[in-house]
């Protein structure tokens, strides 16, 4: 079975929970708490020497790293991510998309504000990180205006890992209310079968 | 024929150029110079709303965006970018660390130095981003001194994804003299057939 090492209030590790309850597939959670600096210790990064969470163990003592790339093996084979073509790599483009453009802002606004001491100098980012949320919020809302879902108008795995920070950017003071088209799919991924929210901040 | 939107000098274009050479495929490149502020424009941004290079049309009027999800666009179905379930996703887990843990600080560092000018307030950001630079490289110094390449000790898209920048990254002041695998490797990628070197910045 697979074992996940995750901290449940990430969104990249909420991502992986997501997809795993959405198509069925039994999985183990171990929860890891990042702030206490133990994804920095060898015996973690013996497993991901990069350090980081999610880390998903697909087979014992094998390890794959990357939200997004654990959102694909667990999805492969799936109507989570389409094997056409060309529908795979726009699944990967709305992927690479988040991991570049959304989630260094959308998440890491949500992280100072939520993680941080309300005295961190890293909240003299926040201005910066929020402008450039909203510049990947209008990515999304442009092309949420004309279409249901990221990719085929099928829910898929890129809506999964967009959802993920997107639904929670307010926590970060990045206010969703211009954004209506995003707002309504927000809905409809909420509506999806075996949906699961996100575990709340403490 | 496929037609690339790209700026020769980036490495995230570059990227694409040696995939399509590596494979043979025919392509035309359409060269766009980022600097001029021409792909923020509306008729950039109706191609791709993003506003990035490098931008695949892979059919006429149907455009593709991100480096790696184009990579695995023109590599799908060919030996690299293996079709085998796990390998499938450990190309990915190394071209979402090369987007999200390495690109930001080994491309931005080069950026800093090479296309800004030498009096530019960015500036001040280079010792964090060569501190986040040489983080990166020693995850894949560490792998590399175990394996030959990447993935299933096969060349594939995750080598020409992080290649594309590592090779360049001394261009940002990040010395490779530290880092023996990582140079070896970088020279086993320039033996490859059809190999072609990223054009030098002027």
């Amino acid at each position: 079975m697979y074992r996940v090492y995750g901290m449940a209030t990430s969104g990249n590790c909420y991502k992986v929970q997501l997809a795993l309850e959405q198509l069925g597939t039994p999985y183990l959670w171990e929860e890891v708490d990042i702030m206490t600096g133990i994804t920095r210790q060898p015996a973690y990064l013996a497993r991901n020497p990069n350090g980081r969470v999610p880390l998903l163990e697909h087979h014992p003592g094998h390890f794959l790293a990357e939200s997004n790339a654990i959102l694909c093996y667990v999805a492969d084979g799936t109507p989570f991510w389409p094997d056409e073509r060309l529908l795979k790599a726009e699944v990967l483009q709305w992927m690479f998309f988040e991991q570049y453009s959304h989630e260094p802002y959308v998440a890491v606004a949500r992280f100072i504000c939520k993680f941080l001491p309300a005295d961190h100098p890293r909240r003299a980012e926040l201005p910066k990180v929020r402008e450039r949320a909203h510049e990947a919020l209008a990515v999304m809302e442009r092309h949420l205006g004309q279409n249901r879902y990221f990719v085929g108008n099928e829910y898929s795995i890129a809506d999964i890992a967009l959802y993920a920070y997107t639904h929670a950017a307010e926590e970060g003071g990045v206010a969703l209310a211009g954004y209506p088209a995003t707002t309504a799919w927000i809905e409809r991924v909420e509506a999806q079968p075996r949906f699961v929210p996100m575990v709340p901040m403490p």
